[in-house]
């Protein structure tokens, strides 16, 4: 059972060695944080070596949740960061640690549900999962050596979120409530994806993934309120409408 | 050559792995600084394992400075920070790492020599060692587990370091020539509405007007850039487009 404090789920993105599935436990651990999730970990799962590595943090491998996209794992969040060495996305806000968990201790506070991508070890994350966050985190590292690992990332993150609960009394803010969840936004994305498609926007063939990588993240970066994506989807519907009438 | 650039030197009291040692250089250079100082170590001097866990920042091994007692170590520097998970000593000032850094960064800035010093992989530093430093760096890790090790503390120390530059200079802020202008805003709302009221969107009458409102706050709430804009016009262009093919 997850512990009731208000905090971010950590989400690891297609982890591939088990001893960093588990030094990220530890690290998370360390700053009181136990909500992991993982999504397809190349080594399957459960992992020995993880749980060996994760020692008195192996509680956060236990309760984790796997999921087989990034879709799926952040389906339930209001809004989500990606950590990423070097951000490509200019269009999305780029928040330092700090700046990031200030903003999500915020965001908890007021009643959002946030979550945290890890990208896998080597490779980093697709444009494809950073297209679904909200926001950026990027350390600031030595740009001559931005070698942190996996859990490295995830220490500093969790300790970032440690210290703003010490910092902070967290402002009451507006009423988030209203904000779209992540499958909300999915689900939107996917209505124009289809819909456009349909209607020969995505051409020619050679552009059409970047042309629907720009679109999703243009919705996800937008502060979308649930009255918003029903308004989106009621646009699309109609012109959907007015097109049959036509036929 | 140490570089000239102003930094604390780290410490290590007696270190006993070499893979901490090097992980701790590692995590030193991710952050920018170059200065390690090692007392007294386990395993001797140079130590292969530490050589092959630094890889990339093998040159603050090779310009580490070996001493036989933190006297020694110490002997050149005007203010020392002793980090330990549990503070004994409470004659003198505990600061987290963000205060000590901020306190060592502004040291520096006024010429002064600081030195921090980090214990023994399972012991911890004597209470000798910490009788030596002026102030101790505790940080606020999870009380349940305590767990940090060696290079995880120089990790966080450094990253504290590095932040109080960054405070201090602050990044010039995000490309906000891309954002859209209020005239291009304005002109995508147009293109909406006058579509939408084509394709028969804004019924029944008596609610038309406070649908428009709702669309135009829509657009005029998100932070749309340029390129957002004109992929807008784009999908409904595109939609019409659909449309009259199918006349």
């Amino acid at each position: 059972m997850p512990t009731p404090n208000p905090q971010p789920t950590f989400v690891l993105v297609r982890p591939q060695m088990g001893e960093n599935i588990g030094a990220s436990a530890r690290a998370m651990w360390n700053f009181g944080l136990d909500r992991m999730r993982i999504i397809d970990p190349r080594d399957g799962w459960p992992n020995q070596k993880a749980v060996a590595m994760a020692s008195g943090a192996g509680r956060l491998l236990d309760e984790a949740q796997l999921f087989a996209t990034t879709a799926d794992a952040i389906s339930d969040c209001t809004f989500v960061y990606a950590t990423t060495a070097r951000p490509r996305d200019l269009t999305k806000p780029v928040f330092s640690p700090e700046e990031a968990m200030s903003d999500c201790a915020a965001r908890i506070a007021s009643g959002e549900k946030t979550a945290v991508l890890f990208g896998p070890e080597r490779a980093g994350m697709e444009n494809d999962d950073i297209s679904r966050a909200n926001a950026i985190i990027s350390v600031p590292v030595n740009p001559d050596f931005p070698s942190l690992n996996l859990a490295q990332c995830v220490l500093l993150t969790a300790y970032e979120f440690r210290r703003q609960g010490e910092i902070a009394t967290p402002t009451t803010a507006a009423a988030s409530h209203d904000m779209a969840a992540q499958v909300e936004i999915e689900k939107l994305a996917a209505h124009y994806e289809d819909r456009l498609h349909e209607a020969g926007f995505f051409f020619p063939d050679h552009k059409a993934a970047n042309m629907k990588l720009n679109l999703r993240n243009l919705w996800s970066r937008m502060p979308l309120t649930r009255a918003d994506v029903q308004m989106l989807h009621g646009v699309m519907r109609q012109m959907v409408r007015w097109r049959n009438r036509a036929d």
